[in-house]
């Protein structure tokens, strides 16, 4: 980032619900962030303190390892006190409302509290009763914030690793996420940092997994910023700079969506073949977990152009930033 | 406490499995002790280190969400090494006895046991058993020492705060306990700490959820502290200086104990024009979870005059000076 | 163990997966690790930092008490961050492979990776995809060296206390493991440990719980250490120094392998008279979680010869001396 660019940049939010509130700048402090805190990652042992003492709650409303993990070992590398609860061994069972669980988390002393919940828009309304900072770790099909900005991070240092991380970085790049659009909150929260930092996105999948985001690619993210929606394979691949394949829900077959999981991995599954069609050397992303075989062939998921792991352990880096930033702003007058 | 009664006091308890036992002066050195915890827990950051080292461990065979993050919050505050066993994830599920899961977890380090059991009884067959100190957080129909003693700190803090904790600083006070009294060890442990600091207690509900309290209340909590039973609402909320919602567990009806819940909202829910006869300002109460709209509207359970979230936030302070007590009595000659 | 043999031996594993690979001289490192650890172990709250910041997580695909929490106290023991993943809360209920599991929990920090896993021979894989130390808690039918471990720590102990760990300060001895040794990890590893150690191992059991053991009998452990096999109860007993009594899932049943636990129990059941006729002061063992009244008598399990309980706390320090051995094979160059 440039100095005027970072002079003029304030993190202005408590919470992290969704990336469409992100400027470029923000995101930029984001990505700044983690890459500082790579090096303590990378040190494996290396603790900070600018979360020192501070009560975070990870409240898992739905079954998780990596983000749930990841959010621990963030939250425990800046130093804070953190409580796990999940749906399974909690008072959810018995009913509790979610509001009454967030005010009682509050009351034990969470300051911080990072939640996944099935429901679109969970968090916002834990957001509305919490005092502390929520972040948003999954909602239903809605967003998945830091998923989107680990992905990011994950393309800046590859495409753009010189650029200015609040800039429009991806410019000239093409993005191509396929498969399960429809139920992913990992592909909506994508389309707005994708085309924020500048990327042109193409969204493949079956049209029944697409259903819908023709009308929101010709409005475009946030009014402005067109995509492109297809369920061509082919046009979809061509010249991309990166590719991520969408987890594929085994439910969406009983669901009537997809005639069989074979079916759908001979069409789209991305294989060696079909990656070959892309830009040389082009980066393969995925959320996880793979299911491999289906959306992506095994020899592609731990292939040399497979960035997948690599975004699990960016993802601890860029919990730390946005922890980070969400603390002060929680604290500050 | 004045001076005479604090000197006077010596905690003797290496366990707290119930507060029958508790003598007047020993509630008030928890009470004391809580009040100069709260400081450190409205820090949120702050540690103590009494218990820097000890090993506490949380064994609950029922879910849980507040009162087991409420000890791990007030131990790890303590500077404890918690771990948290649970049921579900154990080996329980294979059948281990009680005795033998407790004889393991002492060998495997734990000084201090907080337990949660269906089984009314099992926290004493535990203690029988365990070289270190048991914690009773609740163990079936019987007792929740915890939660009547962060209810009567919580009364202690609005309406006598000047009063010394280990004398009768409820009497002319009057304290409606409403619902499932059958079923409830919260119920069952407030009717002595509450009558113990002097109060009037009321025990009000259905004829079927009240069964065999009758008998009790004449013959007086410890055979001399009489309190008062009824089916009758109205007279129970008259001139209440407190009352006290009790959770409904929904498979009462399959019990045939209610006719449905919609019917027990109807006749006893705690609602605001329910609640502005008992006298202005009155408390409420409720050990959560909450089930709003059935056994409190939403609106009191919410509303100005409702201290629930206060509860949870004074069971930490509670448990801390409990464990503080408790470790001090197990460690001394 | 001897100054001569001290200065010979090296620890040369980055994994712990079976114990067929130790040497005397290797197992004899862990033992006397384990001595040194005790005193830290009994201290209750002291702390040693060879692993400060070392991420340690396990992951536990079948339920434990006493393995996963031995394995976690012992870590925090040792200063290491501890994350614990059960298969009930994680992404293992979505379907995720095991290798994509471990190279997750490896980019979010793990350094150790403590595994638990129904299938034989898993934490080989998970060792081949891992790039700090795999641990085995227990696979399949397979193995558990750490049980054995501490099963050899908890023998030396009581039997040749001065004797050095790493020669055969069992010669001489014998020891009856009964039961259901067809099922048991724990039986085959100490099959190696035992016999490693000098001792003459009796396998006894039913003969449909034993099959297959009579040929591996007469090859001998690792094609030269021999033991014996039999169906009679009484000749395995004979002048035994320790018992170790295995346990019997109750799942043989269904699976036509045994007509009932009252006639196992009646026929193959540890009791105080059966424990009479082995030598005075005999030992016995059992590696928990017990069925007290099928495989052994509440009076045995809980009598004098009885070192259960001490062999869940010397699995504490037998698993600091195999982290701490793990670690610094790990980290050397």
């Amino acid at each position: 980032m440039t100095v005027a660019a970072a002079t003029a940049t304030a993190w202005r939010h408590r919470h992290l619900l969704d990336v469409d509130v992100l400027s470029p700048g923000e995101i930029g402090l984001v990505l700044n962030g983690a890459l500082g805190m790579t090096e303590v990652v990378a040190g494996g042992s290396a603790r900070t303190a600018t979360l020192r003492g501070v009560g975070v709650t990870t409240l898992f409303y739905e079954a998780s390892t990596r983000t749930r993990v990841s959010f621990e070992v963030a939250a425990r590398r800046l130093g804070a006190e953190v409580v796990n609860v999940t749906a399974g061994a909690s008072s959810v069972t018995k009913g509790e409302s979610l509001l009454d669980t967030v005010r009682t988390l509050e009351a034990l002393g969470a300051r911080m509290l990072v939640i996944r919940h099935s429901g679109s828009g969970a968090p916002y309304l834990a957001a509305g009763q919490f005092g502390g900072s929520v972040v948003n770790a999954g909602d239903g099909r809605h967003a998945h914030p830091t998923q989107a900005l680990l992905d990011l991070y994950t393309l800046w240092r590859h495409l753009a690793p010189d650029a200015d991380p609040a800039g429009p970085f991806l410019a000239g790049r093409k993005v191509a996420i396929l498969g399960d659009a429809l139920h992913s909150r990992v592909a909506r929260s994508n389309l707005w940092t994708l085309t924020s930092a500048g990327a042109a996105v193409w969204i493949c999948g079956p049209a029944t997994l697409i259903d819908g985001f023709g009308a929101w690619a010709t409005g475009g993210i946030g009014g402005s910023r067109p995509f492109t929606v297809t369920t061509d394979l082919a046009a979809a691949l061509a010249d991309a700079d990166a590719v991520m394949a969408l987890r594929l829900q085994r439910e969406r077959m009983t669901a009537g969506l997809l005639p069989s999981l074979a079916e759908y991995a001979a069409r789209y599954g991305l294989t060696r073949d079909r990656l070959s069609t892309a830009r040389p050397g082009a980066l393969v992303l995925h959320p996880g977990p793979m299911n491999e075989g289906v959306e992506i062939a095994p020899d592609v998921a731990n292939g040399p152009q497979s960035v997948v792991t690599e975004q699990v352990a960016n993802g601890v880096a860029v919990r730390m930033a946005v922890l980070e930033l969400l603390n002060a702003a929680r604290i500050a007058p």
